[in-house]
């Protein structure tokens, strides 16, 4: 069993999450115990954020293996787990790592070996967003003092990079964390978000949880905010990261590099090494964007009067919508890239001084 | 009376408005016979849209001299009115229009003639905008055959500077009315426009009960369509535009105008001259963005599945939030200003080439 703060751990063969299409209005945990399950979550965002779904999909290949170990289960199971989020690259390395080192044990060994292998990649994300937490929060307290110690450092964020989205710590929240807890007054401008409100929902309920001073804006507002000088910073996560350092990342992350950029704000993202995807160079026009279903934008979530949680319907009926995922922020936009590893320039010479030589 | 196509008509003494609070799933109309119930309605935005307000100011003037048409009365239904909304310049521009006319009529025959001037505003607004949207027609064909005649003309658009915004026809919409009806086979990207979702609610009803081809989106999502060469051109409205032609509108404007820009996307503004605030010159500086209640931000109106209206709440109860209602994107980022006089650059030379002798 892992500590249950966390947003995923295990008793037994019984794999727990929080459910975070019931956030902020009810926490619930779902148990998992098949890869069918496993697959529906992801899919279905109860669980979501990139490192998050790379741990919870190698539960899935253990989980899966629990009823059928043969190489052809195996198979199956990673074929399913890949399907269910095209864009996040973790979650594509998390199942063929676990793969990998599985078709090297025999059969019979292989359910008991799978549960144990996911287990350390959950362990081995909490240290790394622990890591990346300590290198973000350098970066927030330099940016402090460069600007004279101000009452108050604003940091915008999109998005839930978050506990929620990993194990625990977050990526871009982890340096806010750190930050906060070294003294730095860190204020957080929270994007809601649209069309999952993944800042409305999740970023408001994890930092309030841990106390940190933080307001909710729509998506729309971080352009006015930077040109009213109310934006000392961006943070951002990322679910996908080219050689060259190209972001793809939640919808309308671009255009807040953009402005970023027009009012020479740093635009950080912070991310595991495990979201380089170093078979892409131009993430612009390689990366596939995820198109999910147009109810998402006609349609919202919330809690009503009486406290129970409804889907009410925003715009007319019959009304045309496309709903793409993520965006792409080229890396001339981004100022730096912080790793588990360090803090690096958004460019190939950057990140290829990270690569481990194993993966060379 | 005026024709009841219209958003706002009068019959006899009582002004008619359709409710665009219960749009789109409600559509009814709101009866207002006094200076209270004008100002009210205009402050919930009841009635909404620049060019609307004014006029249904107006109207509130007329109004309120029903009650008592001494010099007092008229100064405090001036006041009440103007502290509506600070940020519509338009608004400003109509109530000191009739006031000033009305100055010079004596008390007793001002109540019938305030209502003639208000019926005025009104049938001068439709020409206006039948005006601007000739204008606008002419520049969205030219961006078509300037591509080379594409089966579909992308156009997208923010919030709504539709005929719910005006008495009919619209700014931006207006443009895209006449270039549909002109045979330019557009096809509109409507930005849903949070906090108040006018583009889910009212720009998507207006588009869809003239027939003209349309698909929601969310406001993240434009800098990727325009990324990838799915937006050809920009048009929006405008709630006010300094002498230099700075333009103040709905918020997120501002993003969209950027990412326009880093993407060699015209961007139109189409607004009437008595959008522009002559007195202020740096639009970034020097104008007032209205602050809303951060309940806009924390909950919102849909339809539920019985078919009722119901309000719901997104973010977790204490979570804190910041409501600007508009932002400016700087002149440089504007193409052209289209205006009822014609097309100019937006700069103080192209605005004032446009100015009337009588205001100089």
């Amino acid at each position: 069993m892992i500590g249950s703060s966390r947003s995923i751990w295990r008793e037994g063969k019984v794999v727990h999450v929080i459910d975070q299409t019931r956030l902020p209005h009810h926490t619930q945990v779902k148990q998992l115990t098949t890869l069918a399950e496993v697959a529906q979550a992801i899919q279905d965002m109860v669980v979501r954020g990139a490192p998050l779904i790379g741990v919870t999909a190698a539960y899935g290949v253990a989980l899966a293996l629990q009823a059928a170990a043969d190489d052809a289960s195996l198979a199956t199971a990673v074929q399913t787990l890949i399907a269910t989020r095209p864009t996040a690259v973790n979650l594509r390395w998390a199942v063929e790592h676990v793969a990998a080192q599985l078709a090297t044990v025999a059969p019979a060994a292989r359910a008991e070996h799978a549960l144990l292998l996911a287990d350390e990649l959950a362990q081995a994300d909490v240290h790394t967003n622990e890591a990346i937490g300590e290198h973000g929060a350098a970066l927030l307290q330099q940016r402090w003092q460069a600007l004279g110690y101000p009452a108050r450092l604003n940091v915008l964020t999109h998005c839930n990079a978050g506990r929620l989205g990993c194990v625990d710590w977050g990526t871009a929240l982890a340096a806010i964390y750190k930050a906060h807890a070294a003294g730095v007054p860190v204020h957080v401008w929270m994007d809601e978000t649209r069309p999952r409100n993944q800042g409305a929902s999740l970023t408001t309920w994890e930092l309030a949880g841990r106390g940190v001073p933080a307001t909710l804006i729509v998506d729309n507002a971080g352009g006015l905010l930077m040109q009213q000088g109310q934006v000392d910073v961006c943070i951002v996560g990322a679910d996908r990261i080219s050689a060259r350092g190209d972001v793809c990342n939640k919808i309308g992350t671009y255009l807040k590099a953009l402005a970023a950029q027009a009012h020479a704000i740093p635009f950080y993202v912070a991310a595991p090494l495990s979201t380089l995807d170093w078979g892409i160079v131009d993430g612009v026009h390689e990366i596939e964007i995820e198109q999910r279903s147009p109810r998402e934008v006609t349609h919202i979530s919330g809690r009503n009067e009486a406290g129970e949680v409804v889907t009410v319907q925003l715009a007319p009926d019959g009304t045309a919508a496309l709903n793409p995922a993520f965006d792409v922020t080229p890396a001339v936009l981004v100022t730096a890239i912080v790793t588990e590893r360090g803090v690096v320039p958004a460019s190939h010479a950057g990140l290829a001084s990270l690569r481990e030589p194993a993966l060379a």
